[in-house]
């Protein structure tokens, strides 16, 4: 099996976030059901909000967005704001063109304070990872903030439920 | 390999429509990509649009639903009506209930008279694929009418779009 | 002020449906609100259902069609299936050509089994008004079955939101 | 009529932009239709984006949401990228609470580069305005840059178009 780069962007501009374990959680299970060697590299653009948007941004972006570009599998997990992902979010995301995430799968998380926002996964934040070019092999999550207390078995079921065709989608050389 | 039962369903309400001859390009150009032996089977809702909302449907009906049923691949096609998929195309999922497609690929593609509604394959008739359960693997395919004429040229560019591994995810007991 | 014509179509394909009576409580919350005269005119596509994917349909789905074409307020009511309104609803709504509803005002409802389908009344019903050419000046009303037992106080509550000048928009030559 | 504030934000991060120029224009043109004294006050976000994720935003940013927040109508412009409004102008409405916006009438306005994604101005732009609380009356308009040569031709269509009583929701103390 060819090593593979999975990479987890984080778009909760407060560090520690619920959003940063829930995704780590997932990531895990992922790895796990999928068979990915090693670990998911975390970026948490909580450390890199304050420089995204500035003229002259710090090299940690580019580090950030390098890593992403070289990425296999790359989990994409913001909270709700607003009923859909957040501007932090987007924000990183701007600076890649459309269509230069080709080759690339991509696995959509969305935590949730109100279930009223579930449907924000699929007709939100799945279409803009489909216009960076990347292949979305799975539905997307979105995980209820009341539920994080069960947080590592609902990971291991989403996980259990990505069928063993599309984990081999998900790794393995994957999407190339 | 497994066999693998394919499905093309095609909610267009008339019959022999540009719907139906995109739909069975594409399914052409997919099985030739993902190597998928046999042809094909057409559900044409043309055929059972006055029955679908009948007290007493025939047999047609149920036959058809049997089929998807027992389908591992799904090609579900419509042209935009009002910007997004049609009422026909709707009218014959609802017999499904939520979720009752899972273990099975679906692949959308709409047939658009005009390129303002190219999202509705990703806001509006994936996020109904998935709803039932589908593993939706590939972006959604939006074709202009007036691309028409370069069909199986467009077709074939979509399918070898497909990465290696998501064509295996669309056959091959692929979602099993 | 001008005589208003209001119309209410169910999207339900089960005659007395909660939608049905989820709807008929809006209308009269909204028509109070809004000083509408007279009482709204039902068109329940439950009884029409048979027929309106018939070959030959019979006279009452013509006089349906002209009802709302005469329409000055329309409240389209549907409940969530597969996460967004029925196919029912959308064939009869197919009946119309785009931009066909300019000049009318339209309000959108949606009674949710499960409220992670919320969003659908913005991102999937909301927008189809628009593109019949409906001006739908209020934002859509997603109710929950669960929360019907309190249908009336929901009802007025979400009539009494309507900015003043929205309800003047609703009425009166409305959109005219 | 009540004296109406009426502020024009822009979402895109280059100053001087063609989404400045749209949002100028049909500012001036639904100011006209709907007869608003005065001048619509711009929010440009290029002037602000260095700020907007800072630790310590100087008092541009709180005088922009101040403006926001006195407004009785909002013109939100944004070009598309990746098929949506900018990661700027997500982060830039991040800064007000769901619902803070109530009371307020919202015109959304996307400059597109391709007409594929038309339908964002109302499956992405508009629900989040709603999610803010926002009246949203109008359709959302969809420019696309190849029209902006006859630009003030197609602001005035467009505010044309409105209803004269959705103008009226639009001003004189609009949606109080």
């Amino acid at each position: 099996m060819a090593v593979v780069s999975f990479v987890v962007i984080i778009g909760n501009p407060r560090p520690g976030s619920r959003t940063a374990r829930a995704a780590s959680a997932v990531a895990a299970a992922v790895a796990a059901a999928a068979d990915v060697p090693g670990t998911p590299e975390i970026i948490d653009l909580a450390d890199l909000a304050p420089h995204l948007l500035a003229a002259d941004p710090p090299a940690a972006v580019a580090e950030a967005t390098a890593k992403v570009a070289a990425a296999d599998v790359i989990l994409v997990a913001s909270p709700t704001y607003k009923g859909t992902y957040t501007g932090l979010l987007k924000v990183f995301l701007d600076r890649f063109g459309a269509g230069s995430l080709t080759g690339k799968a991509a696995l959509p998380l969305l935590v949730l304070g109100a279930p009223q926002h579930a449907l924000a996964v699929e007709v939100h934040l799945r279409p803009l990872l489909v216009e960076l070019g990347a292949t979305v092999p799975t539905p997307g999550l979105a995980l209820l903030e009341a539920d994080l207390d069960r947080l590592d078995s609902l990971a291991k079921e989403w996980a259990a439920q990505i069928p063993p065709a599309v984990r081999g989608a998900l790794t393995a050389g994957a999407a190339r």
